[in-house]
């Protein structure tokens, strides 16, 4: 016997057709005779028909009250999917995040979970229930209801599987698994059996929308086996847990992030400190600065580029206006046509000779890279965004296809 | 300072301009120097779609999961109603049912309130909030939610009244208050400006829909004072309480009631016994008899009459058929061609000659009485149902329009 906590997001539930779907692989899995706890998204689009009821009454609504009114969404889901488990002859019950034990922080829209308490749901477990619980929220110290926001089920699912040092925690999404690009866009993209935690938050930052670090990251931490697969298909789908089998594919993802621009400050004195003093400012912003490159010094000055998510942009125009000729330099220019384009493999770095070969792919298809960036288990490059999807089938065909 | 409870129906908080509708006579009280606690039902029709949902699901729900899946209804007017008086610069708080410290028993559906902790919502008042509470709900010792069915915004209301000593309970309905007949038939129908608890249990009881009687009997047991008005045409409501000012108009109501059938048992032995033991039968399958007419006994036996709901005539006619013969009766007659037609007024008793006045008039227009029933503060007639509201009619020109 096995304790599986499983989570479908809001498709997965979003009508009788799909809860009845859900309530046929949960009891599947509790026939086979394991416990089984079941973290629920809101059904559909009701989330954002709630947010639309509010902003008909007012787009500053207190965040307190937005909670309050959003954490119906799950209720009614798990409501429905405990009505229909029931309905197939198998014990169910629902429980809110605060009977479920989910005691968060009282930053309402954002809670972070503090403590899960899980005394209510072991003993509905023992009770031969199959436990539903609403994702996405909790209470805070005054029971006040809080959510816990964007990718709030999963990490909903992850902290009860830590919490309860449940076997596997199954999250299950519209899309088979983990591939190693996007396969809409890659003919030959494959799914992936395994990765490791370090992968997957590489790959999700680097733009693939599977699963949300916050997630990823309680997952680690807390060395819980992760599996995301798909509610529709029935195929296996992608193991993501602490150590893997190394044997297999050295590359584990090709994404594609166009969701930035790149910056680039012209002369700055070479001077200890003053490269410093500019990320600091960007910093206090709030500002994530990600790829940076810093040219060799020429007449006592540097270059220096960097990439910003395009969204503050704004933002970083304006600390550059302000800072910019203080700090000495001649001046700055915006790029906003450029992609960057990485691969992800926990292997690479042990392995010489992958960055040669993912710039020869590139420069044997004609594409320019701009700028490179490594880190211990991915290499990114900047190219211009026409060459985007060009370079990530490039990359691609010479990692994965071989 | 008045502590005022307001509660407000399903139609009033319909839409968005409703809601700003109540937002506007709750910041009002609220700006006379008043605490305000309001109570709120769900939005419309939200209810029927959420029972709708569950039937699409299944038709046998656990209760306790339509508990989980309705409460969210009041849970999204409460947010939203805390919105809209937030946006009038006005500080609002929504609180659950569980969190506004309602502990009910674990009769799922139809839940009765065993305490309410009044606590948080003083709490909320001392910081200057008006505290807006979700009608029909509240949680069991498990702290899982209830629902206190039929009416139960009304007696959450009066419950929050009762608790916290408030000076006055309004509760906003679509009428105007309550009349002495249906204005919608009788053209002179006055809207009574007082009325007592034992008046008000009688015309509810009697087929107005205006108060049920469950939270009138709450106000009455604790002494509430109670005032029923119109949220949206601002006029002043009927007031209901314990003692009223006697010297005001005799006759409070008239009230018309064809929910009902008649049951007649032909020759039952004129024996000491067997009328109780057929009305036991009927109490232990839930039955309510009403009115009870008994023949002068004639060959050792009688004819008994009583009337039944006509929603539970199907079951009456299976205990009659095991019974009736076993009883010694020869048989029973159905007539479902009836209405009662009533007279409610606490002073009708001291005044003699109400009674023959009420059958003059019946007689007058011609109107057959097939049975009569009395009590302290009413009169009821069951007469043919095609001379109902002509009956009604003649009876308010008699009382009211003198």
């Amino acid at each position: 016997m096995a304790l599986v906590v499983m989570k479908f997001g809001g498709s997965s539930v979003a009508n009788r057709e799909r809860l009845f779907n859900v309530a046929g692989i949960v009891t599947r899995c509790a026939a086979e005779g394991n416990e089984v706890v079941v973290v629920v998204s809101a059904q559909g689009d009701t989330t954002d028909d709630l947010i639309e009821k509010a902003n008909e009454i007012t787009h500053k609504a207190p965040k307190r009250e937005m909670d309050m009114l959003l954490s119906t969404g799950e209720q009614i889901s798990a409501s429905l999917l405990a009505m229909a488990i029931d309905s197939l002859g198998f014990k169910a019950i629902s429980l809110t995040g605060g009977q479920a034990g989910f005691r968060t922080s009282s930053a309402h829209t954002s809670a972070r979970i503090k403590k899960v308490n899980t005394e209510r749901i072991r003993s509905e477990l023992d009770n031969n229930n199959i436990v539903v619980v609403t994702g996405f929220q909790g209470v805070d110290q005054s029971e006040d209801i809080t959510t816990l926001g964007r990718g709030g089920s999963d990490t909903s699912a992850v902290a009860i599987a830590a919490a309860m040092h449940a076997d596997v925690c199954k999250i299950f999404t519209d899309v088979d698994g983990v591939y190693t690009a996007d396969p809409r866009k890659i003919r030959n993209a494959k799914k992936l059996k395994e990765i490791s935690f370090d992968e997957m938050l590489e790959i999700a930052s680097l733009g693939a929308q599977v699963l949300l670090n916050r997630s990823v990251e309680l997952a680690q931490k807390y060395n819980v086996k992760l599996e995301v697969l798909s509610s529709l298909s029935g195929n296996p789908g992608t193991i993501v847990k602490e150590v893997i089998d190394l044997e297999g594919m050295l590359i584990k993802g090709v994404t594609k992030d166009t969701s930035f621009v790149s910056v680039s400050i012209m002369e700055i004195p070479d001077q200890y400190g003053v490269a410093f003093k500019l990320f600091s400012l960007l910093g206090a912003k709030g500002i994530n600065v990600d790829v940076i490159l810093q040219s060799v010094a020429r007449d006592q000055t540097r270059d220096i580029s960097f990439t910003v998510p395009s969204a503050d942009l704004d933002t970083v125009k304006a600390v550059l206006d302000e800072n910019a000729r203080a700090l000495g330099s001649s001046g700055y220019a915006i790029d906003d046509d450029v992609a960057k384009v990485s691969i992800v493999g926990a292997g690479m770095m042990s392995h010489a000779g992958v960055a040669a070969r993912m710039f020869r792919a590139l420069s044997d298809a004609g594409i320019n890279i701009k700028m490179i960036s490594t880190s211990e288990i991915k290499i990114s490059v900047i190219v211009a965004r026409k060459d985007a999807d060009r370079a990530v089938e490039a990359v691609h065909d010479e990692f994965i296809n071989e």
